[in-house]
């Protein structure tokens, strides 16, 4: 199958938090148009079972087929755990990226030996990141840890305040002095943390890789290698659906993608 | 219908918060089956709109009518505001109880005239406790305040640490000086954080009403009135059901009711 330059590309994830990816791939690639898809009715993923993720996300990724995407964007890491293959054979031929694999490929490139992991309970439980980055190079040493509390505080604004830090040094005292040369943000709303994170570690020489800058790139490449990056010169528009009370989604966008946006309901 | 005395009473929840419900319900009616259902794959609820949450309220009522309950008690704040009416109306004859209903009764019962109520972004946002004391009198004054974080603090089991206590200075500021006299713990996971709360108030003469208590003293005095109290001497025993991941669901399940318990999964 053949696809337009200018079809757009499609994002999804299981509520919110793939925005983060949808801003950091607007920001690699300003022209391209952008379908996000967030799954808010069955927001979170990561306590449910492999199968049902699977299900979910083979449900996503066909009704973004159905909009002429040009390639998916698998932006929750819970679903690129569990379904990542399961999407791959249900759309045929339209490319399909996953932000645990970008990450991989951003750690392995960064040349750290000694990886950390940060994610929800879900991914970090999953052993995703470790199995994927083992698999790239297995001399690598990989240290996980789960951060539940991050994401609800992500989503209360409270990235930086007292309890925030407090939260962040609680979680993030493993990988103080442990050797962990490299740390990779395993959950979409991590990126919100990130000085509050670098302030933790305070000047200690530990790469922050950030998966949805990861996966940016990865699209960018992808696209330009099969000669599809949209080359219309006109600035790429941002569209989100998501499978349940837009009002919630519309209120929090904003933090975390810095601009208003067209939010419609997938019924 | 007529039920037997020895049939088990029926609690759901979207997810384990209202293991805080059957553990008040054991207390107060020690002799008394109780068969729990946590929606574990669907949960949270307060995200969802209302039509689905009745949706789903009504799928898990009837599963507990073919288990042959007594009694179904909604122990999920959500559900309660959104499903009670559908639940009622699925069940025909079984009595069907729910929390908001019985904090309410408690907090007229108290005799105070100016009402706090804290709960999820879903149930604070729904109005539900405001509208259930108003239409009981019309003459309270009522103050709400959603606190978000709480649910994930109590799963993370940081109920009484510097970060659970700073956060709940900042949720409960609006009430210190308020006039608040009576404040409603509208949300399962609350009473897990009941003595950092007191302590929050310090002393001051604020009774803090827990719908898990309300719910139960309000179950004991419905199937006394039916005649329907199970009189065999029998210790009562806790089953649950959960949608999916018992894992964690029994990782945490200890916290929330202080002993082993016996966890299916209903597929």
């Amino acid at each position: 199958m053949n696809f337009r330059k200018d079809a757009p590309i499609g994002i999804f994830d299981s509520g919110l938090g793939g925005l983060t990816v949808a801003k950091a791939v607007s920001e690699a690639l300003p022209n391209e148009d952008i379908i996000y898809y967030g799954d808010t009715a069955r927001v979170p993923y990561g306590i449910k079972s492999q199968q049902t993720i699977r299900n979910y996300s083979i449900e996503i990724s066909r009704f973004l087929q159905a909009k002429g995407v040009k390639m998916i964007i698998i932006a929750c890491n819970t679903a690129s755990a569990a379904a990542f293959s399961g999407v791959c054979e249900a759309v045929g031929d339209i490319p399909v990226l996953n932000v645990i694999d970008a990450g991989t490929i951003s750690a392995i490139r960064s040349g750290k030996k000694h990886i950390g992991v940060i994610g929800t309970l879900g991914t970090v439980g999953s052993g995703a990141y470790e199995l994927s980055l083992k698999k790239a190079n297995e001399e690598l040493i990989v240290k996980s840890k789960a951060c539940p509390l991050l994401v609800p505080l992500a989503e209360e604004g409270w990235t930086d305040n007292s309890i925030a830090k407090q939260t962040i040094d609680i979680y993030l005292k493993p990988f103080r002095n442990n050797g962990v040369e490299a740390l990779i943000l395993g959950c979409t709303h991590y990126p919100l943390f990130k000085d509050s994170i670098l302030e933790y570690f305070n000047g200690k020489p530990i790469e922050i890789i950030d998966s949805a800058e990861a996966v940016a790139e990865m699209a960018k490449g992808k696209l330009s290698e099969l000669d599809l990056l949209n080359d219309s010169g006109k600035k790429g528009e941002l569209t989100c659906y998501v499978s349940d009370r837009p009002q919630r989604f519309r209120e929090l966008a904003e933090r975390f993608i810095g601009r208003e946006i067209d939010i419609k309901t997938a019924d």
